[in-house]
């Protein structure tokens, strides 16, 4: 199966994909992209994006990162801190891999707004990506 | 607004929350815990639930805990280790609010599956949560 | 080895725990103390216990609580809130190991500064520590 | 007090800086490199940098990457994720600011060892630094 076949695969089989419209822009060994369009379904109480769909997408975006090199992967920690409240558009998360050890890799993760057109930096995540075969041996 | 009430508005003002079925079990000063059914809905390509939706509870767990004590607040950041994978019934998030702080509160969670009645821990975060008020003032 | 001799010398083997006067006040398989005296050497410009002082203590305290269960360890990552400036006498860091996994533990540490005999958490960390021979195979 | 006298001033007020060769490679609004030679005092028992060093490390960039900017600051939480084992002739962390907030900065850390000459990253690190004067005000 190629890459992108793989990447819409998986992204097919989370029914929670679907639903918020979360697609994958960009999805190559070098590049991950996803995004997820604005709408009331996201929203907190104040009208920015739910903190919870904001960790959501950069758990996803740190795993496809992962997964683009290393194949199905799982979570095994992350961390993210919000910077500014998000609105607009769309969410846009761009993740990478840093580094591939063995067992697990590094990714880092940054998610932008698009409001108007226009980008902000509202999240910046770090994690831990472990391979499928590492993770249930 | 009392505060059972207090966390049932905003409950309902996110609409992920009346999507997955996101349940106020207990709210109070001292004790947050909230728990969502496992369906179809909240898994992944494994047949786990998906590490975005746990994040996504862990978020809103820590959240409550601080809002139960400081009022509306948003999140500034969190981290969260995944123990194992996650099934069964449904999942319960257990969050304490640790130290109050004058401009934000860190708080822990932890997170359990319920798995033919019996709960497993699965995952564990610590988060920061900013006052509304001192967040946009 | 026994648990406590295997604790005394890794203590030994690392300089800097000479150096700053770290000292194992109980480790067993259940429970890990540890204390640094608060001298003008762990301070920093505003006379409070230098952050990355606490950073340290609390690394070494979720290795140790790790290391207790699964023998030799690395940190192989953790996150930590400083909650309040530390001073007075003494740091003391207890850790427990919260979920051993087949290739990893997840631990947590709470650290407190002792200040006229008078204990106040001042920092909040979570970890993952690997085992050497998963480490280094 | 220009920055650079700002920077020193500091490193020379925190005892463990000197204790440890801590030196403010480069400081400026856009960026800052510390370094630490790797000699017995920063090695664990394996003879590999200890991750209690590592940790502190990060911490001092991360706070330097935001005095740069918001003056006289103090860590609010950060976390590390170490990517392998440190040895040679020194550490290198090289800090930014990626968002400057009213009441807080998140910065990103890129720490690499330094073996003959060649550099490789060896953790990577992400945290919250408050300015002294909204921490106390």
């Amino acid at each position: 199966m190629d890459i992108s076949a793989f990447g819409q695969d998986i992204l097919k089989k989370q029914p929670i994909n679907q639903l918020l419209g979360t697609t994958l822009e960009e999805f190559t060994q070098e590049r991950t992209v996803l995004s997820i369009p604005i709408t009331d379904i996201v929203k907190q109480q104040h009208g920015f994006v739910h903190g919870g769909i904001i960790g959501y997408l950069a758990d996803l975006a740190l795993f496809y990162a992962a997964a683009a090199i290393q194949g199905d992967s799982v979570t095994s920690e992350y961390k993210i801190n919000y910077l500014r409240p998000a609105m607009g558009e769309k969410l846009l998360a761009r993740a990478e891999l840093v580094n591939q050890g063995k067992k697990q890799s590094v990714c880092r993760c940054e998610i932008f707004s698009v409001d108007l057109g226009k980008e902000r930096l509202i999240a910046l995540a770090q994690g831990t990506i472990v391979p499928t075969t590492a993770a249930h041996p």
